[in-house]
């Protein structure tokens, strides 16, 4: 079966492994006519480079994205858009030896029971590459969405048990360019240099960290999202939990409403001039798998990266127990740079119910095509 | 577009609103040779059906299911199994009143935002009702599964704050007949009794509650769920966050995860016999999104009932503020007739990637078509 | 797999075998908005009604249509809507002797080879009864594109080697009208009356007809279909083959143009008052998959029905060569019945094509969103 | 909406324009353990290369195919496979001119018309480059097909109203090899010598022609396609569909059954030794959509290139009427070239239904699970 696609109508392949010629997407289903170079996209992969700081991977990869197809003029066509990342830093010999073992942690046992063998390379296509094509996609998704005046942003909301201040703030008075600037994503000087602080510690240990993305998506319009099994919420579940290491998926209050009470839980109608909105957002923006015109509010937990240096216990090719001590440069933590994988992954599944939506009315149809 | 489908292989569609003739599934894709007659389904249906403990609405729905199509000679045969119950206990004067306004945490105001209008009795295509259809694949998902030796079963694990003693179990050691015996779901009978106390307070209360359903794959073999898009935990998510309530997921340790530190958190592998398990199963049974043949593992947190009986503020369709006090027959917690929903949509999910994974090796092919 | 679900956005599920409880089918994805009752829907439906003339069964088929839900006060809600005509005059004596034995012409060997047995009865799946839930879908399908001013209509074009005359005529010089009381399904009497004779001497000789359904499109907009695999043509000549005893699919010129040269065959552009029209039609409608504002003009090649009544030779279960004589009701051509198959898959192949088409420029994107 | 994806297990998504970076495929669902190296494509794409005779274009496109994931050890991974052939001849100066108009017979005015502007060098991804991607990935289910001793080979049947000589051989008679040595594609060189003599006509007319291409598949199992929707010959017709260019398809006997007799047109079932065959194959190898253990028997008709060197009419981008003269390189005939085009969507269409069959049955999953 097919695993690497994603989306209906604005709908991504992504293709390529750690240490093969490079990895890349095609994006079949971009509406015609969006203004779009290769700077959109290297800002988003600029975001999730590694070797930006102490706390990501010291090493250097230079991830320039090339356009392949699917641009005319300097915009979108209609027809796909292919975009490639080639590799060039791949040192292989690093991971020569996890050839005859299982890692902790990782996909090479189940991709040998799935596959009969893998590529070890690096984890092959189920490395932390692979996300390259997801952000590289997410830029464009996010470039449309802002066309309607749509906004989606991700944040680091928590590092092992350090929090930010005041998660609850709205979009707006978020400070994203403090999130961008801080080597952890969090958009709060103090609890970031606490978690920098955490950090170093976990890298003294030889051991790594989790911790949890925020993201939330701003005006968006009322109305999005399939009833039943497309809702907003499970397409979103999906996007999220498609990305490895995430272990759990939240909406609006999320966890916390297995303790709450209906008459707290519940968001209330009320008049605002002539339009209706709700007087709290415990629901986080989806009611019946629809938006309704509050900020929708997801959050990620990541676990703590599986490759630490610490001594560890696994089997060989032979069948036989052994410690294991893994080599190579490995972040400590994945949430900083997997911001900007949720934030892509939200505005992808955001963007493609939204271009569903639109076939939802007669009326609308009719207006459409008159 | 169409949100009614799930599944690609094993492809379900659900149809039917609450008050209208009925709710139907038609199942494409079931194999053919299954043994099936109308009681292996509605021995699922009773699991959901209301009026059978307080805490329950006391709607009585008799809920027979009938099969339309494809059986032939008490067998599947291929083709699509088609399956009916008939609404009978409408009392849509119940909820003539509700045309006129926006329940607070019901999806009133986005179905009309979405479609221009509704059909509002009783909720139409978004009410609980329609989790019959679902439940109804369940079960034939569920038969066909224990034809291969792959148990999944789902039960309370917590309702407001009272959780089950030792919730990790395994679910050979989980008293299933207990759970199904106590009305709150739960395999544990002290646990049970306290959460049968909490809930009659919230009824007291006229307010509603919330709670956990924890849901337990034995014997799955490694190997299943598609790397990237269609991770087998992806798919789960999707399939859980499309039952309406619920507001987070959980693959293992889930949230836990954030706080943890990579040696903690990953499963050493061992050599049993002549056979490689895991340790631990922190990751709940999945790796880079495949089985990894230990159990798998999840939860789902569910939203109190919306429908609570005191007074809540709105709006209605004047765009006036208004008060109302909803009335009617309603659950005070969702979750114990949840449970076979989520047992249901995770039979249904993992069936399906189990046909998924049987084209991923060449050499399985060949053998099949030997 | 599942093989009984058509169409992206206006996506339809049928179900039912020929002597089963019934046939019926599941419409996800219509708009909201539409004006819809079941005498829309029956007056598709007594279109290809057995009993009607000599040339078609004399099974008496009442084929009453019974709409489950997706309809609230006159109108489509935009949830699923569920159509069921429930089986009424099976004689399954008639088909137990073919349990048996394979019939030439039939699926029941194919079925039997793929799964293992058969629901034997009447064909089971493969029974043209199947077409009821495709009509019912095309009748919506239609109404729909009515709304936007388009126009679907087939016709006969030939039975036997009796063609209609000038069969290039448009839609609006056709005469729908005698085509729909002609028995043969002929817009002209005199070749009616010659194709009624041809009939009446197969069925002297216990043999059976093949013949031509044409169908046309007008009105359509230029701009529908997708390009490279989703081409409008490539996905109308997959509806159309997916018609039972259709063997060979045209548009435009079809096969034509293998002996034609590019001088004749081009259709030149010029210009009609400030609109671009074609002066000619070789292309039936369609340029790189997509529609050019020309009339669409397609056809079906039908076998001839493959029960016949004259002794034919087969292999019974146990492996023996036997000769049989087929016995029951059967038409001695598919043709005239299948008229409103062809113009149903047409309909809801365009609409869901048109329906796609929405999201092709982000320029009407935000007018959409505006 | 999104044309560029075909097939559900195996799905290939094509991208790149005729004068862009290049063309590629993405192949996600290839099944693992498959050798494969470049040389097994670029031996297809040698197929359908240019320059290599009189009747195809005599630019010089080098195609060398670069294969950029999916791989390991000379070995399928199971993940996606990239193919990459980079453009290196193009003279888009060529082109410049056709911006201002639109050509007769391509798809200019349709692009334009869907996406409000087009890249016109070349005719963008409406040229007949689109199809390297096809036929790369052709290449690979054929050599999967080939693991299963399933052959799939295509030829030319016609050129103009020059056909071969017993078109109605079985695959294990038709020359193959001549086939592939003469410059039309056919395997009977008396009628290639007459169709080249009627190209140097042609081409002498400044004009072009059209064809017809057979493609035939020996040794499939019986049981192959879906019922209703996805049977084998309507996915097939979509399939060939899709190529530009042709305007017909047909299966076995194809437009001949609709003057034909059911007594003549069934195929008798007759013991051969212990296993069931037909004694005639005008059904093509199919039935009910289900292939039947015959030969596969499909043909594809090919319009004539529209690209022709004689004055054409047509309008201007002002709305002028104007008179335009071709220029470039253009094969005066497509089919030689599509031959190989027809080959491997065939190749696709049957591999992909032949992973989806190993779901049908019950004993079947359970014994590879077992």
């Amino acid at each position: 079966m097919s695993g690497s696609t994603f989306g209906n109508i604005f709908k991504i392949t992504t293709w390529g492994e750690s240490h093969g010629s490079g990895i890349g997407v095609v994006i079949d289903g971009c509406p015609a006519g969006l203004t779009l170079n290769e700077a959109d996209i290297q800002a988003f992969l600029d975001r999730r480079k590694p070797g930006s700081s102490h706390y990501t991977t010291q090493r250097k990869e230079s991830d320039s994205i090339e356009i392949l197809s699917g641009t005319f003029e300097g915009k979108t066509t209609g027809t796909p858009i292919s975009m490639f990342v080639r590799n060039t830093t791949q040192r292989s010999s690093d991971y020569s030896e996890i050839a005859s073992y299982y890692r902790p942690g990782h996909a090479d046992f189940t991709f040998d029971q799935k596959y009969g063998f893998r590529d070890y390379r690096g984890g092959g296509r189920s490395s932390g590459r692979e996300t390259i094509g997801r952000v590289a996609a997410g830029a464009i998704a996010c470039k449309l969405l802002a066309e309607l005046n749509i906004s989606v942003a991700a944040y680091t909301q928590a590092i092992g048990n350090i929090e930010i201040r005041e998660p609850e703030r709205l979009l707006k008075d978020i400070d994203l360019e403090e999130a961008r600037a801080n080597p952890t994503g969090m958009p709060d000087k103090e609890a970031s240099l606490k978690a920098e602080t955490y950090l170093k510690e976990c890298m003294e240990n030889l051991d790594s960290a989790g911790g949890i993305v925020a993201c939330r998506v701003s005006n968006l319009p009322a109305g999005i999202g399939e009833p039943v099994f497309e809702k907003l919420d499970a397409n979103l579940a999906k996007a999220i939990l498609s990305i490895g290491a995430v272990k759990a998926f939240e909406i609006g209050d999320g966890i916390k409403v297995a303790t709450a009470n209906g008459s707290s839980n519940n968001d209330s109608f009320r008049m605002n001039g002539s339009s209706i909105t709700k007087v709290s957002n415990h629901a986080g923006g989806v009611l019946g798998g629809i938006s309704d015109g509050s900020e929708l509010l997801l959050k990620a937990y990541f676990k703590p990266t599986p490759s630490i240096f610490q001594e560890q216990e696994t089997v060989n090719k032979n069948g036989e127990n052994i410690k294991i001590q893994i080599k190579g440069r490995h972040d400590p933590i994945i949430v900083p740079r997997a911001v900007v994988v949720v934030e892509s992954m939200t505005a992808i599944t955001i963007l493609d119910l939204l271009l569903q939506n639109m076939t939802a009315r007669v009326d609308k149809i009719k207006k459409f095509y008159s």
